[in-house]
């Protein structure tokens, strides 16, 4: 999949055209260009909480309704309630999965994966369109609705970052719903930043947990990173907070249907356990070592699954991913619905009338204790509450406080192995799919058996299964994603309760040291898979014993001469690969000297427009002239995510074959050189920090003109 | 004061004896360097966790021994009362001068500044010294025992750094505290690392508000960061807060003196206001406005204060500034006890069992309602219950929800008043000094006088004035110091609820906005002023139009041939001030070549050392040669925050003069070189975001030998 993969130029082109645009600028432009900043970082937040809420509302409507049908046919029929069940999931997924392999195929998966690598430079085809966006939001619905094993966090992610470079680009050109005057963001560099807010606004909306957001961004998907953008994603995330609640407000008067206290993960476990004693900390490095260990499994079963998949399954076509979507779909139905079957019911404890918790619970409500093929009426089946339920409401019961001996370790134990490979399998499969809810799921079910352990043999009163469950999450999420700082300020956000952050510390160090000996985290994983070429923050070992020049191989560089012929423009860009082309003069003297670098894109443009043919082959005007260009800056912005011009769209006469172009305003007149003999360590650092495309690889200098230090760079305004 | 800044090399310098170093490293090595890494990260924790308790220990102690003996003798005389009162102020205040102006004039201030310039690049002398550390924690437990208006937390950043530092030159050599097993963090760059541990260290020890600690090194300390460390850095933050955990368990018992519920900073408000109406906003917003307004005028009025300080004040010499520190510690005892004096008592209100605040509360406690100078028992002072309290009770008190109308308008504004003054003259004496809470209990006023208006005004029930403090607390601090996530995190983790996190972003986001609309943040203004050379992370705008070459200025470039006579490089060193040399050598065809950069401070260990002086004229050995050097890779190591050899130390007989010096072992193979003509922003780009010390500028290259893309750099193990 190499070949829909290119990377992206965060630096800045410092052509003629750009020069010009910057000199255009005044005082005034500068200021419309920081509101129009803030105000695209009010827009990320708004639309990234609409749409979570959009999707929250449907997929809890659809869910509701859902199990509202089944229940009530279930009173009378419990094979009519089972087909209804299973026809609705899977028409549910169905949907989900046609929308995604006919329309909008860079929908499928979680999508951070691609926008890691999107923000360390590499654009892969199609993931930032107004489609994508489109079938990730529908495509959510069905298949968290489906009940399928997986989440609506992930894409969630991937929504706020396609908002945010669609608003980079102002708006969709394709479907006409662009507009000039928000087209200030021509350059990579700024959509990067766009994106980053993006991709907090979207955790954010996926937990409410606007803080978790911006570290989320930062620990675990953008590559670089200022100090001053941290405000402005802190800001985008707090706007989301704020719509969020907002529509959850005005949800609360009923207008939602069966979008009510549950949806958007919150679980306030706020009156869960009051302290914990030095004892408990031995479980609770347990938990952490299960999380490392069953993540990092969890990490290579599913690396198994999409690199089978990958090479089997999907290169069958469209078909192939839609039968197997219904399959899946067809197995978790029957297995949440059959297994609570087998199940005998326990008897309701003695009710509590203060905890509010009433056994079984009142039809048509979410709770505790679901009466599921019970033969008595005060009975409960404790593997339909977690199994036969929306996920979200699943983890609601798990983490409940005040209702230990709710679960018997035989149903959480059946409840983790089967969910566990519902979620293996479900990986991979051509619907979107986050990974966090699952994660939680499978977390907080061993989590709480750890817990009924430490109640039954701490014999302690204050112990809580709850917040057992609670570092059962946090371990797994840390086991598989190997994030540490953004899921622990994230588990204290959606539990709203700081007393346990040590404790998640404490789970998160662990889970992470031990999946760390095993894999990488789940999203780099699936990047490498994927053929994303991430550049990662250090440098490897071997590189120190390499050379810059023994890194760019062998190969004859491919140049071009400060004027050069069409029809050799032509030939070099038809015979090589390559994106970026030196560019090298000769001095009056006969030396040769290198100039700058000309992209393959900006080359097209120029074969394209025409306009700076001409007859003449030597330079139109010395460098430095001003000869104003006949080009705005925009022409040579590059589309977002889309591949830009291509030689078989270009129709050039032989005539044209025939004339000139000088190159000289149009190329980057200094881009970063290293001498031949640095460190390939030293040059990694420089590309992989400044988010570079291209470097020169030059002879030493054959003397020093100058000395930058410190105090040359001081500069008062 | 430039004299004593000197640059930090963060970079690699890749010569023989590195090379050489890293040869002989085998995997046992690395691996022992990683766990030195971490047992460092631990180390730092655990130090600075004590640190911060034996301060925080101390510190209430004499505070609360100081408030019971005058409370016991004012019951006589309030004349005795407050003589005693204002002269254990002064001893406490005097030994904290003294100590400071005496031994360690490095820890005066906050600290702050100087290792934020030191995460910048730039080394201040002095500041990461054994010396400075002890004056930092002995000065800080006079200061703030000693009733000055200022805190203890910006101080622990800096104790947190010293460890951090010392830890890393493993142990002070000057003391022979130190350890060559440790000994493996050689570079700055290894050292910057760990100090960024310490930083964040010092804030979750303050605040106790370990992810607060990680976000405060990530937003406002350091200048370069990387992912991988993030990890490190929330294991040491982790560390601090069970240390911190551990040793208030350990004094829970009575065994630590006065120090109880008190110290350590936490004021849980989780008893506060449940919600928020819409209504509510716009004082909230007020709240945000005046914390932006008062913020930045602190910050310009000590602006004046300390340059006024620096230029006249203080060049008079220690004595000066300990009358200084003693006369403000007399002015703040007197305003701090008389003004209490003159406000008239009120009454108790109607006590609420349930509350269990008592009215006036029992002698020798903590608490609300203070009866002080009162005709009657029922009745308290509500200005000497914020005045005449320890810092960290009156934030408690301001804090306090369910005790409304505790405080009058009159009482708030006086404080207000009088407590901002004190500040700003405080504010730059030679103690060691935070400005946190002070900020805190500046805000918490006006927030809660702003609390006291929507009370009476919006007449709604669930209003709580302390909710209005925190917010003021969370906007003159954002005012100020112009942090945001940091602050947001660290008001919620002091606060210990989650719900205001919408409210505290609205008041920063208004806040800093405001501020930034006057001046810099606080750090930023005294680093200026102390002539610590910060560079931004953005270029300056007028850097777009200058080229490389205009900004290294037309001063002659000091270069060394291959081979060099000692005289020569003596007299060069004597001449010139710079502190680094090109190395220009010449190839058989007569043509020069720049061979590397050599440092000023490595020439002076090869002076000193005399080994590798040679009478032949000629190199010694072809470069590349296998000839082994006489040097350690150590011994080229700087001393941590010293200026190591100085050419005044270095004796060299005539003789020695007349000998030869290969260069090319010792020097920089490959410093980064940047074409003459690239637009100085690019320059900046890569001098600021690769941490450098020196640039080459360099003519055009004559030809490209090869291009480095991302293919090139992805190498697999
Ligand atoms: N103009 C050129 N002449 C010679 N070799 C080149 C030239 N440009 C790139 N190369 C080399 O060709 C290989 C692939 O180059 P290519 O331009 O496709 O870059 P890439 O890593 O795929 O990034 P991009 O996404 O920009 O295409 C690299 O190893 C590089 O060293
Ligand atoms: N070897 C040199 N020859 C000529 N000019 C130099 C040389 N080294 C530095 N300079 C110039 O001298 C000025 C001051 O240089 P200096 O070496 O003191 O650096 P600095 O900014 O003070 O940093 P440092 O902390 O490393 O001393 C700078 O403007 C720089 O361009
Ligand atoms: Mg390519
Ligand atoms: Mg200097």
């Amino acid at each position: 999949g190499g070949s829909t993969v290119e990377s992206l130029d965060y630096e800045v082109i410092e052509n003629y055209a750009y020069r010009e645009e910057q000199a255009q600028r005044g005082k005034l432009y500068v200021g419309y260009y920081v509101v129009v900043k803030w105000f695209f970082a009010l827009l990320i937040g708004i639309g990234t909480g609409l749409a979570a809420s959009f999707i929250n509302i449907s997929v809890e409507n659809f869910a509701g309704w859902k199990f509202e049908l089944t229940f009530s046919i279930i009173q009378k029929s419990y094979l009519a309630g089972f087909l209804v069940y299973l026809l609705i999931n899977l028409a549910l997924v169905f949907s989900s999965v046609y929308i995604i392999t006919q329309f909008a195929p860079a929908a499928a998966g979680s999508g951070i994966p691609e926008i890691k690598g999107y923000l360390n430079g590499v654009d892969i085809h199609g993931i930032l369109l107004f489609r994508t966006l489109i079938g990730k939001i529908l495509g959510s619905i069905g298949s968290v609705g489906g009940g399928l094993a997986l989440g609506k966090e992930g894409p969630l992610v991937h929504i706020g970052a396609c908002i945010a470079s669609l608003l980079g680009q102002g708006g969709s050109t394709k479907y006409h719903l662009s507009s000039r005057w928000l087209q200030v963001f021509k350059s990579d560099r700024d959509r990067r930043d766009l994106v980053t807010c993006g991709c907090a606004a979207g955790v954010s909306a996926a937990f409410r947990a606007p803080v978790g957001g911006v570290l989320f961004a930062l620990e675990e998907v953008t590559s670089w990173w200022r100090s001053q953008l941290m405000w402005r994603v802190f800001f985008t995330s707090a706007i989301v907070a704020v719509v969020v609640r907002t529509s959850m407000g005005w949800c609360k008067s009923g207008k939602c249907g069966h979008f009510g206290s549950g949806g958007f993960i919150i679980w306030d476990i706020s009156d869960g356990q009051e302290d914990y004693s030095f004892e408990e900390l031995f479980p609770m490095a347990i938990i952490g070592v299960i999380g490392g260990l069953l993540g990092a499994l969890f990490n290579q079963l599913t690396l198994y699954m999409t690199s089978w998949r990958r090479n089997y399954l999907h290169k069958k076509g469209a078909r192939v991913k839609i039968i197997e979507a219904c399959l899946i779909s067809v197995i978790t139905s029957v297995i949440s619905f059959g297994l609570p079957l087998l199940r005998k019911c326990s008897p309701c404890p003695e009710s509590d009338p203060d905890s509010g918790i009433e056994c079984p619970r009142p039809p048509g409500m979410y709770g505790n204790y679901v009466n599921f093929y019970c033969s008595k009426d005060n009975e409960y089946n404790d593997l339909a509450t977690i199994f036969f339920n929306t996920q979200d409401d699943a983890i609601r019961n798990l983490f409940s406080a005040k209702t230990i001996h709710e679960f018997s370790a035989q149903s959480l134990l059946t409840f983790l192995v089967m969910f566990y490979t519902l979620a293996v399998v479900t990986f991979g499969t051509a619907v979107p799919a986050g990974q966090f809810v699952p994660g939680i799921m499978i977390g907080s079910t061993y989590g709480r058996l750890v817990g009924m352990f430490v109640v039954k043999f701490y014999k302690k009163l204050n112990i809580e299964e709850g917040t057992y469950a609670l570092l059962g999450a946090a371990s797994f999420l840390g086991g598989s994603m190997r994030m540490t700082v953004t899921l622990c300020v994230i588990m204290v956000e959606i539990s709203n309760n700081l007393k346990f952050l040590p404790l998640i510390m404490l789970v998160l160090l662990l889970s992470k040291a031990v999946g760390d000996a095993f894999n990488e985290g789940i999203y780099e994983e699936q990047a490498r898979l994927k053929g994303i070429p991430l550049l990662e923050s250090r440098p490897k070992y071997e590189m120190r014993k390499m050379t810059a020049k023994e890194a760019c191989g062998t190969q004859k560089v491919v140049s071009l001469p400060r004027v050069v012929k069409v029809a050799d423009v032509v030939s070099i860009l038809r015979s090589s690969e390559h994106n970026g082309f030196p560019v090298i003069d000769h001095t009056r003297s006969g030396e040769t000297l290198v100039i700058g670098l000309v992209l393959r894109s900006h080359l097209l443009v120029l074969l394209q427009s025409k306009v700076d043919f001409q007859h003449s082959p030597l330079p139109s005007d010395p460098i430095g002239g001003s000869r104003s260009i006949g080009h705005n800056f925009s022409e040579f912005a590059k589309p977002v995510s889309s591949k830009g011009l291509s030689m078989d769209e270009i129709h050039l006469s032989s005539d044209d074959m025939e004339m000139y172009i000088d190159l000289a305003p149009f190329l980057n007149p200094s881009p970063y050189v290293v001498p031949e003999d640095m460190s390939l360590t030293k040059v990694y650092n420089l590309f992989r920090q400044l988010g570079l495309r291209h470097i020169f690889v030059v002879p030493r200098a054959a003397r020093v003109i100058g000395l930058i230090t410190r105090k040359d760079l001081l500069i008062e305004d």
